[in-house]
């Protein structure tokens, strides 16, 4: 893997080491994007398994101590805690430094971090669209921002070359950039991200909750559709909760437009309306197709998932006793 | 693989080739479970793509046809079509024959088919709770049973050996076999799979309908979670246009529950009630762990899919002058 001439920056800190933070100090040591990485992270077990894990090059304890010296600072925690934090850091910060975070609400960090940031100090805040289920510093990996996008929501007035300098960085670790008004992505992000992950959290309590139905029936089945939606439904919690909290407005518009659908479906079903099914569901296939066609979906059938071999031994018995 | 002794059918009819029939046919010849398979599909062209891909031994023009001297019949085509091929084939079926289905909804089969099947012929419908987002005699493949499970719902009166047979059978193809009524399997599958597909139709549409978020946007920021939903919707058309007209009630009631939880999670939202959606979603994030731990999901992060390698070249120049 060629790595880059030199370094983007020179000294990158992350603060917050789960998933996402984890994987942008993976894959910039991989790239060669910064020459020295230093992390913290809240509590005293992560920043031990930080040091064990080894992907930065120095684990601090507090998040003025993190940011000293540092000319790219990426705070990767849960949107709610990000405007305590640019509290925290505002003094420490240097000058010219670019501060930046990964949080899927852009309007309340711009918000809630920019008051406390000095002048001279370069604020882009972005979103990588990419993650998974799982959570910590041990669920990171350097590929996860290959092929995704991240965006980019710099103020009006931010510094053209901070800006691209950062852009840089993303498309270093394999990302494709965009940038966009804070405010247009909690709208787009409300609805390919945040209203999907409200309806998944929905629908798996509902089936947990079913007393005709057993939790051991939900489980069984589940390959009938719902263990999809566990997926997303197994997402971190505080995360979620944050998202949902801070980017209430979006997610209640999009909400209110879901649920106008939902009754023109239910309505169809009621009548006994096949054709009006018919054709929304010919209309949805095609959105797939789009999808796998940008590359943002694999083209395998069920994501790609694996299949167990046949049954070496399928029970040669034509008339077993052992009826169950 | 070891085949078995001897084959539990001697000859399997095939009505319908799609997805579920054509993978029947490949597991079934694979596992020695049948002498020969003789298949038939409503269009020329099925048939003809069928007769190429080689996995039946014979393929006729005519359910009626197809049925001639089969022990064992499976109907695989959509829910609302099963009466009327029942009554097709009824004059022509072997006294001593098995005839099952893999409908998704089992009810409205058993009062559809039952009436035109003979005396001395069992009946026993079936639904294996498999399948992946794609369609057609081309899509299946030998092992999409394995570890999944299939449900019988024989009737009350069913000859407990024929069903022990069909068992079999689906155990050959490496299912799980459960039986329970059909009334019961209306519920389960209501809940694990027909509101699941209704949800995701409904959220794939209403992104697709979205005045200030263009489409290109919602494919190109999918990964957030949308795309999740997008496999699920690009389902065959016909199949779960059925399924909703013919396990409506179910899906009512089911529906009705769901409305009731979002109603209250949205609630949640709109008076900023963290402390209500952290307790729902760590809720949500041990059903997950149940699915996978019973082996009915990839333990894998992100269902398994695979990620691409870092760019080897990452635009090693700091300060580009192309600013996007």
């Amino acid at each position: 893997m060629t790595k880059l001439d030199q370094p983007l920056f020179n000294r990158l800190a992350l603060i917050g080491t789960g998933l996402i933070g984890s994987s942008i100090a993976r894959a910039a040591r991989a790239q060669g994007a910064v020459r020295s990485i230093v992390a913290t992270a809240r509590s005293p077990e992560t920043r031990r398994r930080v040091a064990e894990l080894g992907f930065a090059d120095q684990v601090v304890e507090t998040n003025a101590a993190a940011v000293e010296g540092a000319d790219l600072v990426i705070v990767c925690i849960p949107v709610g805690a990000c405007g305590t934090v640019a509290k925290e850091i505002g003094p420490n910060l240097m000058k010219g430094a670019t501060v930046s975070d990964v949080g899927s609400v852009k309007g309340s960090v711009l918000t809630d971090m920019a008051p406390h940031l000095p002048a001279g100090v370069h604020f882009v805040p972005a979103h990588p669209v990419a993650g998974t289920e799982n959570s910590g510093p041990d669920a990171g990996f350097p590929e996860l921002f290959v092929n995704r996008w991240c965006i980019l929501t710099p103020p009006q007035n931010a510094d053209t070359q901070a800006v691209e300098r950062l852009a840089m960085f993303w498309r270093a670790l394999g990302a494709n950039v965009e940038t966009m008004s804070a405010e247009h992505h909690d709208l787009v992000l409300g609805i390919t991200s945040h209203l999907p992950h409200l309806i998944a959290y929905t629908i798996v309590g509902t089936a947990d909750e079913l007393g005709a139905v057993t939790r051991s029936e939900v489980l069984k089945f589940s390959a009938g559709g719902f263990r999809d939606f566990t997926r997303i439904a197994a997402s971190d919690p505080t995360m979620w909760r944050d998202v949902f909290l801070y980017n209430k407005d979006a997610v209640l518009e999009m909400l209110g437009r879901f649920n106008e659908d939902l009754s023109q479906l239910t309505r169809a079903i009621r009548m006994g309306n096949g054709e009006a099914l018919f054709d929304h569901f010919t209309r949805t296939r095609a959105i797939r197709r789009g999808i796998v066609e940008i590359g943002q979906d694999s083209p395998a059938p069920d994501f790609g998932r694996t299949h167990a071999g046949l049954p070496a031994d399928p029970l040669p018995r034509p008339y077993a006793a052992d009826n169950e």
